[in-house]
């Protein structure tokens, strides 16, 4: 399974390489909240420790009915998955589309999710000098030979972000057109909720919205996701899923976690702040020109001699791993990424690049 | 996803149904092993809960370096999954059989595998009057037409098991044949280890085993399975295979519960010897004919008036839950399942089964 190597997050596989122990890494390789461990997740956790005994509710009906009064949708229009990299996938194999556009530089899995099922693929390379934004009318333009859109908003590692009103431009061409647009909003719990697609999902035909845990919540490592659309595509995925593949403590969690909605504000404002802060001082170095979040990452570009490759290297014998970007298509060997931690790590990771550079 | 009322297990709907609390409910339907609450199973994911906020090793590298010593098989022979449902799924997505064989009756997610690749349906029916069981040279002769052969050994739910020697014999028959040969050994930790086909499967083409923890171990909940195969199909699957599908708490369980391999025998000692007891008891209940069982499950023919539904209710009003098993292809109203529990509990169960006869 070569795809492990195309992601960041592995920070295992580092700290065999550089002989550290995996608790010593610093990793800003993985997108993933360090906010999310004061929400109390270990203490649902271990107060469900006995289910691992029983198999999981297949239908994880509990669970979605509080992500459906969570977002204000019908628990029909809801498909809960192992992360959302499951929905992805399912959607795959459901729609079976022969060809498929995806941005470049994008996550790795939609194109290796649309391979699998044989389909076709259509870059469509976001442009640096342009700062990787692209037109929403553009897009548009180039769906014409395609069966299906995979876009993720805010985008991963650009970080770039299409506002709802672009997007539903977009929906109401692909709806006409029979496309089915997969928009993947792993990343939107760290803007304001009212950009969500997630309601007007539910009454279309050809559009899935993609949300996830991982994220936000930093479940990364107990894997839940979602998918939200109209009933049809999602009995048409639910059709072709496995039954058990979300464990019963991730269902536990996600229950929790969309009960005890007043946190989520909280943290994110605390994301916000330490984001712009990051942004800030990274700008302030000479050779890198990070390009502005618009989530919990920042994609930086390398304006000196050096290579990504070189650079993560570096830096992972002094425990800080970073993401080296140049296994992107449409990146190359000078972009890297880092995810947002607090305070005192960022400004590890600061000093570190000012040392390196 | 209606395959989950295809399946044993699901005490929380059942609670529901019945107005009771999901703990209340005695589940005899899942064939979950209750010894293995004693294995420290809860005190390791404990230990490791700060894994949650990181991604999974995708590679599973560490569970498949214990899973190969454990077997005595090569790494890149092993590949671990959600469950060996997962492993289903993949193989038949790798393999894309046109025409596969299963019994009737047997566990229904191969059925469900092989359709949602558009795959057709074989049935071979293991008949009541031959006690379920079948001889080896007939499955030889009704592979004639497939490209895949699902065999589950010892068979769920009829108990019924071949020798090692009997499957050798059609191993060699599908290896010459280019026929992919899925045996699913999840039962077989109740059984001696030299039955399994592990090994030899490493130098094999076409035969793929598959191993869970779900049953022996009761990792239900978790999810945890593998996949022992030739090298070139192990590679095939894991080619089709999402990334993080097995969470960071099933790997840190798996790898220590075949850590400490002497509590195994132990366990099977105590689950065989109780198997025995319920099937004894099972045969005094004039009405009922068990099946003779070879893992932790017993098949039960009703052979009075009363229907399995009828008497799945009349149980499950008092607590107990059974496996109605109307619903397999090759059954009818008249067979039910009961897991082994332990004695107390299994003597409740012999207390409701005769007062419901």
């Amino acid at each position: 399974m070569k795809s492990s190597y195309f992601h960041g997050g592995n920070h295992r596989e580092a700290a065999r390489r550089y002989g550290l122990s995996p608790r010593e890494i610093l990793d800003f390789s993985a997108n993933v909240n360090p906010w999310a461990n004061s929400l109390g997740i270990e203490r649902i956790v271990r107060a469900n420790l006995k289910e691992i005994y029983h198999y999981p509710d297949p239908q994880c009906t509990e669970l979605i009915k509080q992500i459906s009064q969570y977002l204000g949708v019908g628990r029909e229009n809801i498909l809960a998955g192992n992360g959302s990299t499951e929905l992805m996938y399912l959607a795959a194999r459901a729609l079976l589309p022969r060809r498929a556009l995806v941005f470049a530089p994008t996550f790795f899995e939609y194109e290796r999710a649309i391979k699998a099922c044989g389909g076709e693929l259509k870059f469509l390379f976001l442009r640096e000098s342009q700062g990787f934004s692209i037109n929403i009318q553009k897009i548009i333009r180039t769906t014409e030979d395609v069966e299906a859109v995979f876009i993720c908003n805010p985008n991963n590692p650009t970080g770039t972000f299409f506002l709802k009103g672009e997007l539903l431009e977009l929906v109401k061409i692909t709806e006409e057109r029979k496309i089915s647009l997969i928009l993947d909003e792993s990343y939107l719990d760290f803007k304001h909720s009212g950009e969500s697609l997630v309601r007007e999902a539910q009454e279309t035909r050809y559009l899935l919205v993609l949300r996830s845990f991982t994220k936000f919540f930093a479940l990364a490592g107990l894997r839940l996701g979602y998918g939200v659309g109209g009933r049809c595509l999602i009995e048409k995925m639910a059709h072709f899923k496995e039954p058990w593949t979300v464990n019963c403590l991730a269902q536990a969690a996600g229950i929790y976690l969309l009960r005890n909605e007043e946190n989520i504000k909280e943290i994110r404002e605390a994301v916000n702040k330490e984001t712009e802060f990051l942004f800030g001082q990274l700008s302030r170095i000479t050779g890198l020109k990070p390009y502005p979040p618009e989530a919990n990452f920042i994609l930086i570009r390398i304006e000196t001699e050096l290579s990504s490759s070189k650079l993560q290297e570096d830096l992972a014998k002094r425990g800080i791993l970073i993401r080296d970007c140049s296994n992107f298509t449409g990146l190359n060997d000078k972009f890297f990424r880092v995810a947002v931690r607090k305070r005192e790590e960022n400004l590890r990771l600061i000093k570190a690049l000012r040392e390196a550079i």
